[in-house]
């Protein structure tokens, strides 16, 4: 069976996967309702929040759309601290629906870094909201949103978007204790689930800005899925087969305890790190700052990531994924997000030893 | 087993929806790959059009809110024909993202006259485009929009935005033949899917639109849409599973052919407001103009509709939707699209007639 470590989709456990095919049922009917507000009330758990979580019908792309539109205005100032592709991403969503942003790029591979950021904020008072990544997966980095935070929050008290997308429910993450505004994050991630579904929350805070802002939204405006909450109906027809899956798949995570789930993916992430290591690979980022997600690794000199990959596909049946931008071709990176067991971390270290060994 | 009659979602056939629980694979990948070009050549012959065609990650809202944010731009005069309500939304994303929207609002229950829609485009040449909705889901009317194209197109050619939610797939729609511009829809109806999932197809007019199109857009972005289709990806994580389980029933729908698809919605529909008519209730519009559909019903003097459909549910587990807005509570639909067997019709109008004995 395929092997497919890439961070997200992820293989989805048999037991999840059933539950997609569960027959429709009235989105606007009693049981929907149910399960939307037990699955709101399990997202929240997750989230560590009492603040409003909602389901949209989208990738996480989508969910970061929603966190920008719902909160900013065009000609607003807004600092975005960048550390790679998924960082940029969040900063042109911002651009391209008017904000007058300020990139605070930091070298791929490295985490942001808190007196540039404390200093970036200093230096000028008319801006207003910070759009940071938790985890980017595109070099498999996890800043420490922690520190991010207090600097944004206590020391400068700015609106805090976080692109929590493959992190939350599989790295430490707490919305309320470190005050964070809004969190994005997407389904095909540690949830266990296929993709299709986004959920983001919305602090007191953040709904004050949404009030203010003149940025336009429809199919992603928060204050219809409010409304419609309230009522226990989604403002649009929902992903339903997903919603199902959600459903279960939250039970399985509240179980084990969301504790249980981080440790879960710090075990398996420290084992692939070593396993690269003793194969002869580097990993891309620093140990303090690897992700427990998604491991970037070097290509070693003169083997062509990509061409490395199409290796480990075709004789091993092992699916990495690439690397975007200036890093392609440079380095490979693996996803170890969701249910991992160690033997499917095994296999690929192998598959991976033995395919350096046919393309060198 | 419940009767889901509600004009979506729909009852999935249970060689659809097993599809559903297909394990994830890379979406950035070669089977990715075959299957996204494979299920883009099969949604071309039902929208019947060389046209491109994209499938989004979204409801049928999200897929309007494409057609209106990739073509036209704030400022822009735009005439909006609408019949109810979603014909309303589709004015109000123009609107939303700025917009200037005349609205040609004809009665509730009446379709688009095409003399009047001839005088207003006659009456303001400023206006660029036109927005439609081909099959109002909310009253159960489907639009002549050959002949609304014809107008908008041959007499005035103007752009034509379409919202065909709820008819392509069941309804005759030759989106090349009528030259319509942007067709739009969603797979919880005719195509017997599960929610999740939108399709829009863009012609070279509507491409030559968006090149100067300044309205915001990144999620709904098809350009982005575009340049990744000739890589065989999507620009952000797919669906996966609905995308599996549209390669799947676009096979079965072929199979049977588009002709065949729209004369079984055509005589399921027949015998509904035959049904309907012989147990004494009667159809909202006239029959010329009734959707193949979708049945709206008028609910006999005395009885609250809403009220109605509670005892259809609780007494005989089928369940029907509601009106929104002013039709509220005097009106409930049917939805007759996807595969519907005459039992499940019949099976619906003996319930719907016992309960109108046990509420009056």
């Amino acid at each position: 069976m395929t092997n497919l470590r890439i961070p997200g989709p992820i293989p989805v456990p048999e037991d999840i996967l059933e539950t997609m095919s569960t027959q429709m049922i009235n989105h606007r009917g009693p049981k929907f309702k149910d399960i939307l507000y037990r699955a709101t009330d399990g997202l929240k758990k997750v989230f560590m929040t009492d603040n409003d979580v909602f389901i949209l019908a989208s990738s996480g792309t989508g969910a970061m759309e929603a966190a920008v539109t719902n909160t900013l205005s065009p000609g607003e100032r807004v600092l975005c601290a960048s550390i790679g592709s998924f960082g940029d991403r969040f900063g042109s969503i911002a651009e391209i629906f008017g904000a007058q942003v300020t990139k605070l790029n930091f070298e791929q591979g490295t985490a942001v870094d808190i007196d540039t950021l404390r200093r970036a904020l200093d230096s000028d008072p008319d801006i207003t909201s910070v759009l940071v990544t938790h985890n980017e997966t595109n070099t498999g980095v996890t800043n420490d949103l922690e520190a991010i935070a207090k600097v944004v929050k206590t020391e400068f008290n700015k609106l805090l978007l976080v692109d929590g997308i493959s992190s939350v429910c599989s790295i430490p993450l707490k919305t309320d204790e470190w005050g964070l505004d809004v969190v994005a994050t997407a389904s095909q991630k540690g949830w266990m689930l296929p993709p299709g579904l986004a959920f983001i929350s919305m602090s007191e805070r953040a709904w004050h800005a949404s009030q203010s802002s003149k940025m336009p939204k429809l199919y992603f405006d928060l204050t219809k899925y409010k409304e419609y909450y309230d009522i226990g109906q989604p403002p649009w027809t929902p992903n339903l087969s997903a919603i199902f899956a959600l459903d279960f798949a939250l039970g399985k995570l509240l179980e084990e305890g969301i504790e249980e789930v981080w440790r879960r993916h710090s075990s398996i992430a420290r084992m692939t790190r070593e396993g690269i290591v003793n194969i002869g690979l580097s990993v891309f980022p620093d140990e303090q700052i690897a992700s427990n997600t998604v491991t970037a690794v070097r290509s070693p000199a003169g083997v062509d990531a990509d061409n490395l990959r199409s290796v480990v596909l075709k004789n091993h049946d092992v699916v990495l994924a690439g690397a975007y931008g200036e890093l392609k071709g440079k380095m490979f990176r693996i996803g170890h997000l969701g249910y991992v067991t160690p033997e499917e971390i095994n296999e690929m270290l192998v598959a991976i030893e033995e395919a350096l060994q046919e393309v060198c």
